[in-house]
């Protein structure tokens, strides 16, 4: 499969759709159907699971009452296989918490007539506790 | 392909090799022999090159007079293709400038009996000047 022209308009759509579905509680459980039921890989902050449930589930299990991502640099390459590699460098506010900065990575695959998240990698940008 | 079992080891070892490398000027050269000479790509604080000669331009365009990448953390995870996924956040010193955070995504993919970098993605962790 060639190189996919179009990875940067997909990249950026895809990552304000995924924000915009997280950060409101009404259609957050729609991430769901954005992984794969048994494939997709997810670290979060250095926890693996595998699975759609299983990333809903840790999800679901983030303490907040509210959250919104603030994305400050999309960077998006073109895969060979025609997926598209998506890094994300944002701020995430947490209730009345001051910003935090995030990173978040994403591999995309073509799936029907549309693309999942294959992969995708969570970290908060702090250096004192991560492990 | 099957998933590599190993993916965490080699993904770690990978990244500390590729840092000792960075951070001693007379070995910085040997990153050259990490890229495709055609295919790799990398995204440079959001600016887009292809292929080893011209990744290794960018890196040697670079105007410091010593630096140090301090790893915190590294998520690695093993792609369906056998490829492995790597991200790193960590600390970059420069000259006598105070630490900044960094992250670094790569992409390596399986070639003769090693891996090479396929996607390089790096990103100073700035909110205020990254576009």
């Amino acid at each position: 499969m060639a190189l996919n022209p179009n990875y940067e308009q997909i990249g950026k759509a895809f990552t304000q759709q995924y924000y915009a579905l997280f950060d409101n509680p009404a259609t957050r459980g729609q991430l769901q159907a954005l992984y794969n039921a048994e494939q997709s890989l997810m670290s979060f902050e250095g926890q693996q699971m595998q699975g759609a449930a299983k990333i809903m589930e840790k999800i679901a299990s983030l303490t907040f009452q509210k959250i919104a991502h603030l994305i400050t640099a999309v960077d998006c390459q073109p895969m060979f296989d025609g997926g598209i590699l998506i890094n994300v460098l944002g701020q995430l506010k947490t209730d009345d918490d001051p910003p935090q900065s995030f990173m978040q990575n994403f591999v995309l695959r073509p799936g029907g007539d549309s693309f999942y998240i294959q992969h995708d990698v969570f970290r908060l940008v702090l250096h004192n506790v991560a492990a």
